[in-house]
């Protein structure tokens, strides 16, 4: 347990709790967890260690609320080209071939240091060998949501799929009080590849055993036009029909729902993830985020995998979603900076179900915490903080990182493991990819 | 004149000559040159320097078809709101307030020191008192096409606009033939805010002087409906009816065009700047960029100014433009990274006019290089170093930087300025600005 007192002060702390960037304000930090968000003047408590934020943005580490984190095996392998091509010809054999514990643990750990590196300190992820997954998140330092993969098919290290509900349930119990920093979840593939029977299951299971659903819905256009010609609904109604949409449920992508898909999300009270870089690079479309906000569903963002996307850098995703719906919309207005990095931290916690303990810097959450340098070419002047972390900011920009009080990355260095190691390993093993 | 002979080897060479990528290749450099791309094993010169660029990209400089350099003064000053409210309620009077020489050389300064270290080489400028902006460009020891504004309203340091065209004039004859670094121009605000009079003027001063003839053209629906109700015509008619449509006009923006416009831009031969960044923010649109590619038409990437985007980062603007057309087209193939990338390049210098001088490591071609470090682990692994730049890579990943064969920046430093001292220059302007 880290008993540690600290005080991080003299940077524009903005503690996500409201809309206001306290300047020159301090964070205190006790045992792990957040003390108190100081104004300028006020009385400071003595501690430990002092942590200068000068020309520095405090706040919040990022939520991700969508990876697939031993992906970034697969950057750059194939890109510009449709999402059942890219799955079927590219991602699906690869992955046949070269997942296994030794590669997703190795994708896993590059991953985790790309988001902590750049400012992300919480990941939801959906994979097979998720258990690796869990043990490079432990090395890294960092928080998750860990969903093992559920698929009506043979998977890696599921070769059974009449194995694949009690394969994702085994996970759960292994991981559901080992580490406060690790929740698990199960994380069903889609609509389309998981039947009715396996739905209701996994669902029953997340029920019992309290933890988060996640599934795919509605990514494409393709999707969402099969099912209404096979089944003559759209996937909302079928997951509606299926009792899933409740509050413990993670709704992924939504690019293809209209006003009735959205008003079964919000009467049952599901979340949604939003992952603009990847639903841009596939061009699956465009979600309807500005319409899912007002129907007061919590939306947070995500990154998807860096085999779709190509990176993990949240900064990112934030300019994007910042950006796209304004285009697609013609509103300037849409998506404001405030809206963007309330998705990027609290929104995105909730959507998580991690609202309690983690996204904003509120007394007694989790001391999830990052200090982003303003004092550079492309961050000067600095009129309005948040419009420079959202328009202009980017992971690079990340000075240090906190998860649980503890600091893993410190100057923009990665303190937790040996990052020059797992970048050969990966190397190495795209290598191999690359024969295929 | 830099007589020192170099050799740059080791990396992954994309000369962008052709689409090929040479692994651990090499690039000579003589007098400021481009003396030869070399592939693995092949006989290399005897030079005066080394540089080693094992896991670096080594690549042409970025060219930025379009910014207002020292609009970095009003970065994130006023965001999420319409073009129109944006530029009359706050950047209009800022700038009457306070754009001097003094706060156009600093602001031009900090924007120089931004595209330099994120790997833009070269940038087309357009904004007033821009003899301040070229004597920044100078220091910095980049390259630019720069035209001085003009607009048929008291402009700051045109308070009389029937002097505008004089006073551009005067800017292009002063800096002709003063530094090989320098291309002036002519740079029309646009067909709505110039009248026939002033447009066919300043194209007829641009034909007599022998430089490019830039103007912002249908940015908005509004710009374009306005025009459409009052004469009859598309900005792009009016254009063409004025004869200014030629190899030697860049259009700017270009959001709002149909079929029968981009065939009248491809007949005329102008060539076009897509600024995706500055498009989305403000919500102006996206302009139909993969029909204008499928005419032939010289396409090149723009950040527009800071105050509109609200960065300069190149890998940035690429990054939004692979992603944006695929999703509104719904076409994954549309803007594939190659294609992105000559945009960033070789595309963008020929929409400059500068496609002899610079865009490609073509043997006799200005020597203007970056290094991009691929060895960080949001760039790992690299399947793909194409893919890799566009889809993942950001500007901080740019290790050196060589302008005419001079070096400027070094291991991510700038080599020409005292940044610190810019940087407390414009904070300094900016809380002025911030008491509006």
């Amino acid at each position: 347990m880290n008993e540690e007192t600290m005080l991080i002060k003299g940077g524009w702390v903005i503690p996500m709790t409201h809309r206001t960037v306290y300047e020159r304000g301090a964070v205190w930090v006790k045992g792990g967890i957040i003390g108190g968000v100081f104004q300028e003047g006020e009385a400071l408590p003595t501690v430990d260690r002092v942590v200068d934020a000068t020309g520095c943005v405090v706040m919040p580490g990022l939520v991700n609320t969508h990876c697939h984190t031993p992906m970034s095996l697969f950057r750059g392998l194939a890109d510009d080209m449709s999402l059942s091509v890219w799955l079927n010809d590219h991602i699906f054999p690869a992955e046949a071939a070269y997942i296994n514990p030794g590669t997703v643990r190795a994708g896993a750990l590059l991953s985790c240091a790309e988001m902590l590196l750049s400012g992300t300190t919480t990941v939801c992820d959906g994979y097979f060998y998720e258990e690796e997954v869990a043990e490079a998140v432990l090395i890294a330092g960092m928080r998750a949501v860990l969903g093992h993969g559920v698929i009506d098919f043979p998977a890696p290290g599921v070769p059974d799929p009449f194995e694949n509900i009690a394969t994702a349930v085994r996970f759960v119990e292994a991981w559901q009080h080992r580490s406060p920093l690790i929740t698990p979840s199960i994380f069903c593939h889609s609509a389309f590849t998981c039947g009715e029977k396996t739905l209701t299951r996994a669902k029953e299971a997340c029920r019992r055993l309290g933890v988060l659903f996640q599934i795919h819905t509605a990514e494409t256009q393709d999707e969402v036009q099969t099912m209404r010609e096979d089944r003559g609904i759209s996937p909302y109604q079928l997951l509606d029909d299926l009792h899933l949409l409740d509050e413990s449920t993670l709704l992924i992508h939504n690019v293809w729902m209209d006003e009735s898909d959205i008003d079964l999300v919000a009467r049952g009270g599901a979340m949604a993830s939003h992952n603009p870089g990847s639903n841009t690079k596939l061009a699956s479309g465009v979600s309807p985020v500005p319409r899912l906000l007002d129907h007061g569903i919590h939306v947070g963002l995500g990154t998807d995998g860096s085999a779709s996307n190509n990176n993990l850098d949240l900064f990112g995703e934030m300019h994007l979603a910042a950006k796209l719906h304004k285009a697609y919309s013609l509103d300037p207005s849409v998506m404001d900076a405030w809206t963007v990095l309330e998705m990027a931290t609290v929104e995105g916690a909730k959507a998580l179900g991690l609202g309690g303990s983690i996204g904003s810097l509120h007394p007694g959450k989790r001391a999830d915490i990052i200090l982003v340098d303003m004092n550079t070419p492309h961050l000067t002047p600095v009129h309005n903080p948040v419009s420079n972390l959202v328009y202009a900011a980017t992971g690079a920009d990340v000075r240090d990182v906190f998860v649980d009080g503890r600091q893993v990355v410190k100057d923009g260095g990665l303190l937790t493991m040996d990052i020059k190691a797992v970048m050969d390993e990966v190397s190495r093993i795209a290598r191999e990819v690359g024969r295929l």
